[in-house]
């Protein structure tokens, strides 16, 4: 398969007018009044973020789907995306036809469209990078720096879901369920209309819930409480027991967020809440957890 | 130097309130009316684009070079981009610093902002993408489908720089000029109101003038009909005198478009003229070179 076939196999994905059928160097993105573009960025290596015999469908999902989580976060809706992707040679046809499969399975699930991008070739891993455009009501967007002391700190979902499901996927624990849920994460993107108007922080949680609330504790010029004992897991995190493993772990792609005292979502859970300095208190069995263990530098 | 180093080194060079400090997952760019937003993604593989021990400040400085020349190609003005970058682990801290060194000498040269982005690691060689934004009156983008039977053929500058710049990058020749001129190709932003005012179709010539010409006739269903002996080159390329080959090399980075008959721009050289049909027609000599000898595909 060369550049060309390549090229036409990626035709199909891109049938909007700004794509301009992949002919072109440039994807041309009309201004939408009353509405800002959020952007974002991902990117994966071969043996970092996904194994070599892994299904290339599902990598292809994945990386999709790590970039509408955090779309999703900031409240907006993805529309569109553009794609590098550096192939290495050894990657049969099969095996980009597979890539190509996964984005157009979840391209018809999330309504995206593909827009432009590279393509290059590699002695080395696959790697490949997406670039998520999304829109949102101007000025609405829910960045990281927006909590203030009083709020309250919640999150979506199970935690540590990422976690075990990797230890899934490498066959350490007996579970099909977070095996597909590790290489299928599902964005939120049922509640960025919610979190839009909810939230006066919000970050998906992809590097830990800890280290999420710790950012946005950081960004944001306060200090996050969070109570690990009220961390929602699922049976299989219960029965893991190890909360700190669990909230610690990454790859979760709920969204930790941070509302006004008294607001009380049902679609989230209450974990801690902001309090005046900076950094982050973690309490277990009411005692506070030394940050020293907690495996990241704060700033 | 740990993730927290790398962004600490970045920070200065995302000072607009779009790229947020870096401190987001997102950036947020607010449409700007009357305007479209034209978006470029190139990426580059260490020992594919650029040799392992080539500095990288310089490398860094050609990755957003050549994003910068598919935006003014298409006649539109640069400001902001994301970066991902995948870091192998023997790059040492000076690699890194000199990377970013070259971000900033460009950011500086080419009045560019940092917006965002993702680092990663990899067992593999350095891989890294740029996505580019630019603005644009509404409506007024170049692409490549706008070439019309009876438009002129036209390119900026000589051709063939680059593909000799690559030989005396590798020592083949001997022209400092030349390697310079291939480590750090000149993005004709100078040109990019004069191109959208003039030109029907343009691209900037990165594949090669041959083939990017040929791509614009492909995506706007006519004929392009190049005289090899109009080609404008440099005292070098005149001395190497193989025409074709320097018409297929690539790497120019200067622009070929069309122009409505009769239109005579003084910062350009007319090279032939499109005519009805699909695909090239080279003549060197004044006859037809065959296009089998060409070493890319038609479509």
């Amino acid at each position: 398969m060369d550049e060309f076939d390549w090229i036409d196999l990626l035709k199909p994905l891109a049938s909007s007018a700004e794509a301009r059928g992949l002919r072109d160097d440039a994807a041309i993105v009309p201004s939408r009044p009353e509405f800002d573009l959020v952007i974002s960025k991902d990117a994966i290596v071969e043996g970092v973020h996904f194994l070599p015999d892994d299904p290339l469908d599902l990598v292809a999902r994945k990386l999709l789907r790590v970039n509408l989580s955090d779309i999703a976060a900031k409240g907006a809706e993805a529309w569109g995306y553009l794609l590098a992707i550096a192939w290495p040679g050894a990657r049969s046809d099969a095996d980009r036809r597979a890539f190509v499969d996964g984005l157009r399975t979840d391209q018809a699930s999330y309504g995206l469209t593909l827009l432009g991008g590279d393509t290059v070739s590699t002695p080395g891993p696959l790697v490949a990078s997406v670039t998520m455009l999304g829109w949102v009501e101007a000025g609405r967007a829910v960045g990281r720096a927006g909590a203030r002391v009083g709020d309250g700190l919640w999150v979506t979902g199970p935690i540590g879901e990422g976690w075990l499901g990797l230890k899934a996927a490498r066959g350490e624990i007996a579970s099909d369920r977070l095996a597909v849920r590790y290489r299928l994460p599902k964005p939120r993107i049922d509640l960025a209309v919610v979190i839009r108007r909810l939230a006066t922080a919000s970050a998906d949680v992809s590097d830990g819930l800890l280290a999420d609330a710790s950012r946005i504790a950081d960004a944001s010029g306060v200090r996050a409480r969070v109570d690990l004992d009220t961390v929602p897991l699922s049976p299989e995190g219960l029965a893991w027991g190890d909360r700190l493993a669990l909230a610690t772990g990454g790859d979760d792609y709920e969204v930790v967020f941070t509302a006004p005292p008294g607001a009380a979502p049902d679609w989230a859970t209450r974990i801690g809440e902001i309090v005046e300095g900076h950094g982050l208190t973690v309490l277990a069995d009411g005692r506070p957890v030394s940050t020293s263990s907690l495996g990241w530098r704060h700033r």
